[in-house]
């Protein structure tokens, strides 16, 4: 297998990635080429750093451009092409990678995926598939911020999507999907999920129906539907929410010395729930529905969400999910079609 | 000040709604009447459990039907109009009080408001603002949950409205208001939110521009304004998540007799943050924009945060919430409108 690593994206690039790289190597035997796209000069100096100047499964893509957050998506895309990110990407369109990983600009990255490589047959539009933890479990956010303004038949790709990866990738059968809504009855909502919500009944899996915020944590539900506008909020809400609750706790514990002691001996406890509502233990989040298994990782991502990241997009291509998409979503155009003759526009 | 309490909303009606009035008119002396509006049976039983059948401060008003939160909210303001909820309301329509608290179904009470109370002058749609903890403050969140589909001009309308009731409410001048968003750059966001930042932009408060999740809890904004559909969700997900978290840490923390001596060193610690991260401390929220103060309580609210939900009534209502909103509402059309003509229509 031949993975393509964005060397030059996230806040901590281009060491973290490098060193992610190398790591990977050494714990993922099916992974026969990384190539490492990026700054020549800074890529080498990191490698130099880890001993890993002459690792024969590393290939080096020197380049020349990298798509800072402050640019725009597409125009990032039209006018840096030799940028780390774009030029991963084209290894991928080429042929010669089979999966792709980059912590850069998530925007410039599903424009970058979606011009070059085009969307799987039968997907209108791809979604950011994000893991977020329950109490035993987790659950998968789609989409998680690819793309805004969705339209119901977007939803619904999602809804397919994220139960085909929740299947093959988690492996749990039949997984529970849900409409993330305002209210649970099938009247609530906004325009777009009342339409999507008739589409995800008729799709050949387990619709659930509308979900709201408070059941999201309660292992109620595998697979969360909606627009990446509220996905994004959501994800960065929480993930925030996480963090603050635990510099929070930590300012209360060390007010006084007996906290500290207190805090000393149940430190497991603290670890354990820290590492579960940690966005680095899920790796990186799959964009589904590109043509082209592409994980982007959080930006700020540790060398420990990058190994994750590229272990996410290892299984991936070995799970063969994205044959699996197309296969699922045609079986389920046919399905919406048969159970809705007014349906049949919307799910071609 | 006279407030009408609707006695039959919210999952510990009558039994929380009554306690609270009784415990409010104790600690509230500018209440003179709170009227109780529902089943005249269970409220005198709950109200000679509390000793308080004869306060004469408290004015009981028998009714015969409730508002379920299966029902339909504008069918159920037609159908059921002798609800605890549309009396209560009816009351301050005729002038007869001067607020109203209530912890029934969101979207009856928005219904109910609008349609009998109307918007204030100048107000084109009303937001529910709900309180949420950041380390040293709070910020608030408008629209939690009052309206879907939103257009430009009302997240207009929410950012001026917050920013009144951060000012005279909160005590604090010149509040940040943020438009929450998938990113920070002007030209981010979906189709809504950038027309709506055209609008805030030129609107008289202290646009900071767009905010994203990551920024909610970080104490960088005080005002964050977006659609009741997003703001719903991220209400109930982050008030999930917080609730969940602490679910996890006691399970985690009682997992062997070490921890659990560590924890009961450091509850002090936990006590804290559990109370910072528990909606029923910041009592109601205030649905800002209708002609006449109300208060929207959580469905499943204590007596504790009922008493804070009486209190914030109390508080609009002194404070002269409302007529502030008119003013400023016009100065800012006039505002928006001397910016740009292209927008007269919009702010008119």
């Amino acid at each position: 297998m031949r993975i393509a690593l964005d060397a030059m994206g996230g806040d901590f690039a281009p060491a973290n990635p490098v060193a992610a790289a190398v790591a990977s190597l050494q714990k993922f035997s099916q992974i026969q080429e990384l190539h490492l796209f990026g700054d020549e000069i800074l890529i080498r100096a990191e490698l130099a750093k880890h001993n890993a100047t002459t690792n024969s499964r590393l290939v080096l893509h020197p380049t020349s451009q990298v798509i800072q957050m402050s640019d725009g998506a597409v125009e990032a895309i039209r006018r840096k092409k030799d940028s780390s990110l774009c030029r991963a990407v084209d290894l991928v369109k080429e042929g010669k990678a089979d999966a792709l990983v980059s912590a850069g600009h998530t925007g410039a990255l599903v424009a970058a995926t979606t011009i070059k490589l085009r969307n799987l047959p039968g997907v209108d539009r791809a979604g950011i598939g994000a893991l977020m933890p329950t109490g035993k479990n987790v659950f998968l956010l789609i989409d998680a911020g690819g793309n805004v303004d969705s339209k119901p038949d977007h939803l619904l790709n999602y809804g397919i999507m994220g139960s085909i990866f929740y299947t093959h990738i988690l492996k749990r059968d039949n997984p529970r999907v849900g409409l993330l809504c305002n209210g649970t009855e099938e009247g609530k909502g906004n325009d777009l999920t009342r339409e999507a919500f008739k589409l995800l009944k008729s799709a050949p899996i387990n619709f659930i129906g509308n979900v709201e915020g408070h059941s999201l944590f309660e292992g109620e539900v595998d697979v969360v539907v909606c627009d990446g506008f509220v996905g994004n909020i959501v994800l960065k809400s929480c993930e925030n929410l996480a963090k603050s609750t635990f510099r929070w706790l930590k300012d209360e514990l060390t007010a006084n010395p007996v906290r500290l002691a207190g805090a000393w001996l149940a430190q497991g406890a603290f670890q354990s729930i820290r590492k579960k509502t940690n966005a680095d233990e899920y790796g990186g989040a799959l964009l589904l529905g590109v043509n082209g298994v592409c994980v982007k990782a959080h930006g700020s991502s540790s060398v420990h969400a990058l190994i994750n990241s590229l272990r996410v997009a290892a299984e991936a291509v070995e799970l063969q999910v994205n044959s699996r998409i197309v296969s699922d979503v045609a079986k389920a155009s046919a399905s919406i079609r048969n159970a809705s003759p007014d349906n049949a526009t919307l799910a071609a």
